[in-house]
């Protein structure tokens, strides 16, 4: 028998009358962020090569390539295949691995498109090396430094030049530079202070090419930063390339810090999400929870009704597994009955883990669907 | 170019090598939990109708049938469809909904299974029973009665009556009895205060039966109850039908609580892990986070080798997108390196959002995967 569910949109249908939830797109504030980081990038002279995680679709990275991108970035192997399935020809793979399981996704993948991994103990660049060795591909390797986040990579100049050493000793492999990314500061709320932490960050990896530099060794590649700091990291003449991901959403989290100088991004990403209870004054209960909104990062900030002309202004007070409690603002005793059908704009408040739990975005232009974009991969954290 | 990740697992393989993360089950203990509460409800004489949300899987819906179920429980629409499609007969569909594309969906399921769903407002029994008149089908219904949890449900004895009479007046619908489910209490600590909350609800659910009755309607179902209180709804005299989930996986929140009287759950999903880094002292980081982990209720409360012959204890301390942070138990100093590559089981915080991240379950006994069954259900909220 083949039963499945019916498809939560199509394009040329009304937004209102998309099956919620849904992951959806304005497509209006998308391609203002997509040409102003292309924009950004082009104008201080460094590549961009976007953080897939953030999307997990090779219809966006198809269009982060179409307008200069150098490629992407994955953040592991598995994840990196749809993309490279979608003929998008440079990965990184921004982390590392280990195990026979994952030599093997790298040297396929290999065998597809120019890739580069992470490295950060000698005996991760044996095991890529032979590996590599064996199935006749080659593999470029950027040792992983440690600018500050204490989670992977070296934490001294001596264990870095011992990996480039080991990397130069492997016929297979091809030393290309340095990842320096620092996870920790990209939400700092305030910008000062975040600008003061970008550049600890890319002192930090300055320090670990000179190093290399000393001894002959040239980092063409220093590739690092996201979002919250990639203004910083482009004027910091350290960095060659950035990794911003969030730039085409901006999660709640995000949109919730101070931003100053150039950057300025819109909300695109949504949860469209219908009222379906309210028995209660003053309360009424959504269609969408933890299993389709990411809450480590704190609920929706706001929940804005897709037809501005109603009025209570409600808060997503609360998670459950699929239901999300809504409360009105300074009217605990209205009956809210009469929403009941109505739907509701929720900007995630972390955009990544969200994405992960949808197939599909419903992109959006004004009051209709305009595309649709598998989250192709959606799931794949191997 | 067909070019996709290789397998996590196929039956046969050592678990030592099953790629990571990855879902797995120990059938031991799953098949322990799964006889234990089916001889609970017969031994009660309460039907048990298994809730499917926590599982997301026709394969282990079949298999709760297969020792008694009398049917599952979903809590979506689109998630009752590979379940539908799987020869599953009887849903339950513990939920309200509105909206055009969700009475689609509810007809077409009732044209294939015997379909029962939950109101708590008029204008959804007129929308169900209109609906359901036009494409020939019947569907039975429940009215949800708040039993405490002030989330959905009516809250008064004559709008419980008002809805089963406008019940009535659909001849496509049919009043099957009520629904009194208080989800809030499932995870109270304490043993005895948890029975005290789960009286409470059950003489809140035996109230509106008795409304009922006063106008000589009978509640041939009373459903409700989880796995945290279904020792007092069976013996409660009110409850018909239990729908506990968590009780085949126990996942680390419900581990926490004071279990007495007859229940007795053995953990039996896991979360399988790799360590992929180590670089600081005390330190080391492994392959999983909030992409392979719902941290809503929690981190894993233990992280234990899968080779029990590894001495270091390490805490799961705090998670990335796709990186858990391990620390070592009272050996700030101690080097690490020598751990990458090995493996951890880590029990999720909260089962349910995190069996929604993942499309198989890898089933394992002893040493070896025996099963792998598919997650049909995941990602399908709407």
């Amino acid at each position: 028998m083949t039963l499945s569910p019916p498809p939560a949109a199509r394009v040329g249908d009304a937004l209102v009358s998309v099956g919620t939830p849904s992951l959806i797109i304005d497509l209006d504030a998308f391609d203002a962020n997509l040409a102003a980081m292309s924009a950004f990038a082009a104008r201080h002279g460094v590549a961009l090569r976007p953080h897939a995680k953030a999307h997990k679709s090779s219809a966006i990275a198809q269009r982060q390539i179409d307008s200069g991108a150098v490629g992407v970035c994955c953040q592991k192997l598995s994840e990196a295949y749809p993309f490279a399935a979608a003929g998008i020809a440079s990965i990184h793979v921004s982390n590392e691995f280990v195990g026979a399981d994952k030599l093997a996704m790298a040297v396929e993948l290999a065998s597809h498109v120019r890739l580069s991994v992470c490295v950060d103990a000698l005996p991760q660049v044996q095991a890529v090396g032979e590996a590599a060795a064996r199935a006749g591909v080659t593999i470029d390797v950027l040792p992983e430094v440690d600018a500050g986040q204490h989670r992977c990579g070296v934490t001294s100049e001596d264990a870095l030049i011992e990996l480039v050493d080991a990397i130069g000793a492997q016929s297979a492999l091809r030393f290309t530079g340095i990842q320096a990314y620092h996870g920790g500061i990209q939400h700092v709320a305030d910008w000062h202070a975040r600008k003061s932490e970008a550049r600890r960050a890319a002192d930090s990896a300055a320090r670990y090419v000179r190093a290399l530099e000393a001894r002959g060794m040239r980092c063409a590649i220093v590739t690092g930063g996201g979002t919250g700091t990639v203004e910083f990291d482009a004027a910091s003449g350290v960095y060659t390339e950035l990794q911003p991901g969030s730039y085409l959403f901006m999660d709640g989290d995000y949109g919730g810090i101070g931003w100053g100088g150039e950057m300025r991004w819109r909300h695109s990403l949504f949860v469209l999400s219908t009222v379906m209870s309210a028995t209660r004054p003053g309360m009424a209960v959504c269609d969408v929870g933890l299993k389709g909104l990411a809450v480590d990062s704190g609920l929706p900030r706001s929940a804005r009704w897709l037809d501005p002309s109603i009025e209570p202004v409600l808060t997503y007070g609360s998670a459950n597994d699929e239901h999300g409690m809504l409360q009105a603002h300074g009217a605990p005793e209205d009956d809210l009955a009469e929403l009941v059908g109505k739907r509701l704009l929720l900007p995630p408040g972390h955009c990544d883990p969200t994405v992960n739990l949808y197939d599909e975005y419903v992109c959006f232009r004004g009051a209709h669907v305009t595309d649709i974009w598998p989250i192709d991969a959606r799931g794949l954290s191997r």
